[in-house]
């Protein structure tokens, strides 16, 4: 697994970055404490009010913290979502999927991590192998695109129509 | 074409949106006249100084414009960083090649498409049939991560190792 992330951020590596400024850097773990103390920093699943995260034995093996170093750029426009998304198509090609997480408790993440300060922590990215059916719904009339968990656990995510997306075409 | 960046709008339909709010929306143009307009709104490879972008003939054949709607969310994170790199992708696996811009007259481009105050332009990406050579080098000991052509009009894009972007293993 320790290579899967080298690999995946190997991918990331060559993407686009605003003016090629390549700011972005990496902190890898498939260590099972840091696993631990890396998944109590994480806000999962706002929407989902009653659930608290994954059990135990479904919590992710692994984890990409993406930092952006403000020693070589002061702005990381959106380099993060393209790597970010990146590092998530190629995992989900290893036969892994995850998940971004915007909400981290930075200070307590930054405590664990021994992360300097000039690193800004800008997304966690959690792997593992997947065992939840997800579903993509259409948004319903009332607009409400907060996923939810029906009786049979399945994930349920509401997707805006494509014409809802694009506004024109010329 | 035109059919084919609806395609491309769908990939990105599916990606992950912070919170799910979904806040992007999409400009797209095929339209010759249109196309040279936008074109005409882009700042192409700042680190050419002397190269004042493609040839008529090598111009983007193609173009879509990533917007936020302010009314549906007010802060995009990096949505549209997720949502560009996978219609890059996407566009790669058709045969086509695009670059995603940042630097662009965004007033002038308003005018031209017609873009209403709550939408922000946050990217335009340009697309077509790639005939540019496309080189990766390392970056040198000197750190310039400046893009450049050589004699041989090869474009060469420097990338930092592996070895500088991850800061620890766990």
């Amino acid at each position: 697994m320790a290579q899967t992330l080298e690999e995946l951020v190997d991918l990331a590596r060559h993407c686009a970055s605003a003016g090629n400024k390549q700011p972005l850097k990496y902190i890898l773990s498939t260590c099972e404490e840091k696993n631990e103390e890396i998944f109590s920093c994480l806000g999962w699943a706002a929407y989902l009010t009653r659930w608290k995260g994954p059990e135990k034995n479904e919590q992710p093996t692994a984890y990409i913290v993406i930092l952006g170093d403000r020693s070589l750029s002061d702005n990381f426009w959106c380099d993060h979502g393209i790597a970010a998304q990146t590092i998530l198509l190629g995992a989900r090609d290893q036969g892994l999927a995850g998940c971004m997480f915007g909400a981290v408790n930075i200070k307590r993440l930054a405590g664990f991590l021994s992360i300097d300060d000039h690193l800004e922590v800008k997304l966690v990215i959690a792997l593992g192998k997947p065992v939840e059916t997800i579903q993509i719904d259409p948004v319903g009339p009332e607009g409400d695109i907060r996923y939810f968990r029906d009786e049979h656990q399945v994930h349920h995510v509401p997707k805006r129509s494509l014409s809802d997306l694009i506004i024109s075409t010329w």
